[in-house]
């Protein structure tokens, strides 16, 4: 994960609350995290078709009205949720700030970072809100260039910065363009996962960035 | 496009009606095309999410009992409809049965299929339902992997079908597995479709192309 917190999504309100005394900003960061588990867990019991302002709202114990305030609808809770969920693991994991490791071996390092993406994409923690998330970006147009700009370029940027670094160091072609090369190992693994054209693992991953480097044609 | 007609969707009521009269038959078939054309027009003006049967059946001039008979949900008929599409498309561009062409020169011919199919993803008349399909497929699993069976999978098998014939010409490393190589060029054109991560155009497709064949790293 790369992002920080997004608190201008809250807008006037929190700012409010970052004036207020201590102990309400404290409630306020209270009753938001609430929210946001409450959202993250309907999602991955019942879907997303089926989760409401409604049910988030009395599942986090707090009034409907509380999570208008903060958010226009379940989908920006849920973007929110889910990226802090993401920010979270990347505290837990110790890697933040986020970016690819450099040894000097970029094959090394591009299997490492799609391997530990392969067990995210397969843990249901993250799956059922990654997935719903996805599926509503594809018919809610404003959600998904969110969706995109916040949580998936970003990651994106990351494998640019690491194919720079390969071409400084004589690993990628010079003539090679990073925001299109780095999608022949990523975007097989996304189209995978979401529309479940293939099993994904570890031995896959390598196998791409195995592909991806070294060509299909003959050396 | 690649699939027969999909008489078996229909069931026992196809068997009956293929058994009736000439005229009860034609008029069956009349009917069918009727609900498809209606569920293509209907999703392309107001969205998957607010087309429903009682809407088709009105703008197809049938009862709604009528296309309950034949399919069991909306999905189910705009999943025809679009197979029907495509079927109708390759007809008339004289390309049934549908294969990619082999002159020889691997990169060309990969090259002309994605462009055309870039052409067919920048097309409204396939746009709105193949994304509509897309989306409802990520989160209605049953349709998701009908619609990767009968659609997408034998589309990907006609790369694998020339990926073949280039390892057997010795244009692609024999080691190489084809139904992975094929999504080096093809899902990466997918993603950027589906989730607006980028712009697509004929550059960029042969790009992928490109990369993909001769690799990221120095020769």
């Amino acid at each position: 994960m790369v992002k920080k917190p997004t608190p201008d999504r809250a807008g006037p309100d929190r700012v409010t609350s970052d004036r207020a005394t201590p102990d309400a900003t404290r409630r306020s960061d209270r009753s938001r995290r609430a929210i946001r588990d409450a959202a993250l867990a309907l999602v991955a019991e019942v879907g997303y078709p089926k989760t409401t302002v409604e049910g988030i709202a009395a599942r986090a114990g707090v009034g409907k009205q509380t999570i208008y305030r903060w958010w226009p609808s379940k989908a920006d809770v849920l973007l929110e949720a889910f990226l802090a969920l993401g920010e979270q693991a990347a505290r837990d994991a110790g890697q933040e700030p986020y970016r690819i490791p450099d040894t000097g071996d970029l094959a090394a390092d591009l299997k490492a970072v799609l391997r530990a993406t392969v067990d995210e994409l397969l843990d249901p923690r993250f799956e059922a809100p990654a997935r719903a998330l996805a599926a509503e970006g594809l018919v809610n147009e404003p959600l998904g260039r969110e969706f995109v700009a916040k949580l998936l370029e970003p990651q994106l940027q990351l494998y640019v910065d690491r194919l720079r670094a390969a071409q400084d160091a004589g690993g990628v072609r010079p003539d090679v363009d990073p925001r299109i090369a780095l999608e022949l190992f990523v975007s097989p693994l996304a189209q995978r996962w979401l529309q479940h054209t293939g099993p994904i693992s570890h031995a896959y991953t390598d196998t791409l960035v195995d592909y991806a480097l070294n060509g299909l044609a003959p050396r």
